[in-house]
């Protein structure tokens, strides 16, 4: 599919994925005009700095303006106040898309208040890195990379191809998908990992002041990759757990229960079903190293 | 301190850590002859091979006779019996050290079978990989990283200063703690980790076939960190669990019920909890990154 051009692409909210999004616009052209939109004037002054864009406002309505693409990626619990605030200001025919990473949350947040004639289309680019903001963008964030679109019943299959389009040439596969099968594979993809990376950093966080240290010290061992993860952005991952409760609940119950297990077995001795777990674990990276996603 | 010398240097176990070891002693000259011992022939083979020794056999007491070093790098659950078997063959003034991730529990299967005249320094180098086996080694594996010494009141300074300038000449930074102390450091930093690593993707791996093979392709959204970790060696880790219990599971209390707390907030709403959270656990990172760890 050859790559789309837009007049206008409004990005709403301008942190890691927006501002590598905007690289991507940029490097390829694929944008006349560019407008960065963001609640903080410093956030909107960084991105302007680092050429991510022609016109900055604090206004989502003003931004959209004239948009013929526009792009949400700002926290989840913002969705819902910006769909509203934008809807009158929606020029026909454009195209609503978002980056967010639950998306049954977005339909229900955004798709209400979109109007006749605009088009909206949920989608979830699966990358990231644990830095925020604008200046922690970068264009190769997307490649090789799988993008997830999760269109309803009667979204507009234009908007889809166009969406499909746009982040292909940022360099990633896309597919589509049923929104509640997404957040269910998300789930244990994404959210689940970040929710125990939280949890154990937390949890060394809570230790005497010199253990503290020590674990700081020693976190080669094992610890400092979960340190990473768990440096992700507060504000996003909050949003993802409070909008993703019910699948979320469903697979950390199931780690719960996987876990009691292996604590009784470390309890009782049990050396054969660690070394069986811990055998069946390793074929797992095999095939990620196989799908070349590690 | 200049860097220590050995006539001979038996190398029991040639995985990754002794592997590495070996590359440096090499690589310095630090040994007038190495002499591994493995239990497979195939291992020895592959250690010749890669030039990591100049003898092989599969006899413990083989390999010790004549060295001034020895190094234990088997799972943890082969030392009583080594130990046993290669007491009456160490030469008088030979210093016995070995690389475990557990202290208490090998000086407590090791030292009790040490004769007279032969010194025994419980040692632990924190760095290491997710591969194992004798190809998987490298000399700069240790370098920047921790290696914690564990002597106990009767430990011979000079043998403990040895055994220090071996791992300095490795490039590491050498201290030395009690160890039961070392056991629950390295209960959070290292073995905790492992186990929510190997429990999730155990979890991940139990999922429905469908599911499984998309949790695979969409990795990339946190879950491929922890495959790494969880594709370490199956025996090693049984062997630490095994070998560490009191620690692992006071640790692991510790985090079940941080992770229960924090399921309770997703579950009624929380939000502030979460960032609160979520907040904290960024300082760590950066803390992490500051003692250049990361």
């Amino acid at each position: 599919m050859s790559a789309p051009h837009f007049e206008r692409v409004a990005l709403i909210g301008i942190g890691l994925i927006n501002s590598s999004l905007a690289r991507v616009l940029r490097r390829d052209r694929l944008a006349g005009e560019i407008v960065a939109c963001a609640r903080r004037q410093e956030t909107l002054d960084t991105a302007t700095k680092l050429g991510l864009c022609d016109r900055t406002t604090v206004d989502p309505a003003t931004a959209v303006a004239g948009a013929d693409l526009v792009v949400l990626g700002t926290p989840l619990s913002a969705y819902a106040a910006i769909a509203q605030a934008i809807a009158g200001a929606l020029k026909l025919g454009a195209i609503v898309t978002d980056v967010g990473s639950v998306k049954q949350a977005v339909i229900r947040d955004v798709k209400p208040h979109m109007p006749a004639g605009v088009h909206f289309v949920a989608g979830h680019p699966v990358a990231g890195t644990e830095h925020s903001g604008p200046a922690s963008g970068f264009a190769e964030l997307f490649h090789d990379r799988w993008c997830i679109l999760t269109p309803v019943a009667d979204t507009d299959p234009g908007a889809l191809a166009t969406v499909t389009a746009l982040w292909q040439s940022a360099g990633m596969k896309v597919l589509t998908m049923d929104a509640e099968h997404h957040d269910l594979v998300l789930a244990i993809t994404s959210h689940l990992p970040h929710l125990i990376a939280y949890t154990i950093v937390g949890t060394a966080t809570d230790l005497e002041e010199t253990l503290k240290s020590e674990v700081i010290k020693f976190s080669a061992g094992g610890f400092r990759d979960f340190t990473r993860i768990a440096a992700s952005d507060p504000v996003m991952w909050r949003d993802v757990f409070l909008n993703n409760r019910e699948a979320v609940l469903e697979m950390l119950q199931r780690f719960s229960e996987d876990l009691t297990a292996l604590q009784r077995a470390i309890r009782w001795g049990e050396g054969q079903k660690l070394e069986d777990l811990f055998t069946r674990t390793r074929a797992i990276r095999r095939s990620i190293i196989e799908a070349k996603q590690a």
